[in-house]
């Protein structure tokens, strides 16, 4: 029934990382508006507030599943707060309701994204990320690490 | 920080309702786009779709928190599938996103809804709902609902 | 597969409470223990401290499903302590847990409980709870609260 | 307040696995039982069943943290079944809800435990199992790996 929405598209990392980390987690946020796509992500700051800026710089719609109850927790860029008051569960709702995921770098919180990501079988690509041996390819751009997605949804 | 937010609504109901409820709740959900809030709902059918309907009628944004893990799951009006695979809790998680509620006649699950609205201090306003002995405020029609909320928000 | 698993009761109400409803979820708790059940609830204080205490004093088992993500957040009388980081969600946890349910007075985090209770199709009895319009039916005693949920399960 | 509440020792691995990993499992949960803790696990088959197992005979208190919403899905050493209809996300109540775990060997469900055990600062001991550079330490044996978690409390 909903096959005329739009991909939805996680973007995920922590929630402080270095200017280069956040500079590259803004332009994935850019890419995936061009495209139409909507932005998903855990709405705190770090990766996922630059992902959200850049997602509003090309006019993009942003997502943020935050872990408090209350929507005033998430960053300024997010435009539709999902205040779950679940902690790190709402990394598992993350998941779920993204149809791929790009991990930027991220510990241990995005490393359990990548977990559950790969056990539900979502397509999952890294930049400077967990590579687990193989398990999350890697991509050398953020545009490489959208496409994969796009990629993999055929 | 998300001050500039709009205002998130939710719209509660059951997931298949006769004609006239059906009416009810298209109507609240073209209420809410006009004004420019966004829409919150359990993504299924019945009054959730309605709402969601109207909503789009009026060039509004909407979002559904569904119950299950897939985005499949969501009626043909969602814009943001919410796939939370977690049932009734995702119950909470409407509520815990939306600034206000109206609850659009429901049973059951809608009643939970308005339970936790009622703990976590949120206006919810009735069209032919759960009345709660006078706890929650009957509206007369769907403008009314959703400016009782409007004026609870100060 | 879990068959001789004994029966698990949930006693829920609110975490601060008169002396005559702490008296009365005390004596619930007793009588799930004598008869050898397993008791569940939110782990906090109030009706949920008595009935834990009451079980304790006849040797049953007693299990808190908190809303925090620490285990010191539970009530003295619990053995098993579930931290869940879940807030109001861990309700529907309770509900799940539970066979049939005891609603001991209770307001509005109670009233979600026995909401999705009636939802999920569980047995639950009032001791001077929620009444719904008839749809709980109301108990004159514990034995006689705990006595009609075995008969629910015939 | 619940400092007399014995330990809880939470047990996480794939549910299925082969003999060697089951065997390991299974002395995990006597030795657990044999020091007085409780055993926390997913209440599944394979090395949650094996640990389940192992804790009953040794006469151990067992708690099956299900992602189904009803009861029977645990396996049949589970004494408490705390039926969450959460999918994955039941994981982050199995961490919550211990002082410390063992993982047993494992797949991506399992490193998702791993990973918000890391975030949560709760000590993690292998059995064969990720290693993660070095960020989860392993035991050479079940002994060593529920004496190191005894040694991470101090």
């Amino acid at each position: 029934m909903a096959s005329r929405v739009p991909k939805q598209i996680g973007v995920i990392g922590a929630s402080s990382c270095p200017p280069e980390i956040y500079e590259l987690a803004r332009e994935v946020g850019r890419d995936i508006a061009r495209r139409g796509y909507i932005l998903i992500c855990g709405g705190l700051g770090g990766v996922m507030e630059a992902a959200c800026r850049g997602a509003k710089e090309e006019g993009g719609l942003t997502v943020g599943i935050i872990p408090m109850a209350h929507k005033e927790g998430a960053n300024p860029y997010v435009d539709v707060v999902i205040a779950t008051d679940m902690g790190h569960a709402r990394n598992v709702i993350i998941v779920h309701s993204s149809d791929g995921l790009v991990a930027v770098a991220g510990e241990e919180g995005t490393l359990s994204e990548i977990a559950i990501a790969l056990k539900a079988g979502k397509p999952v690509v890294g930049l400077k990320s967990w590579d687990l041996g193989g398990r999350v390819p890697q991509a050398s751009s953020p545009r490489e690490a959208v496409e994969r997605l796009v990629g993999a949804w055929g």
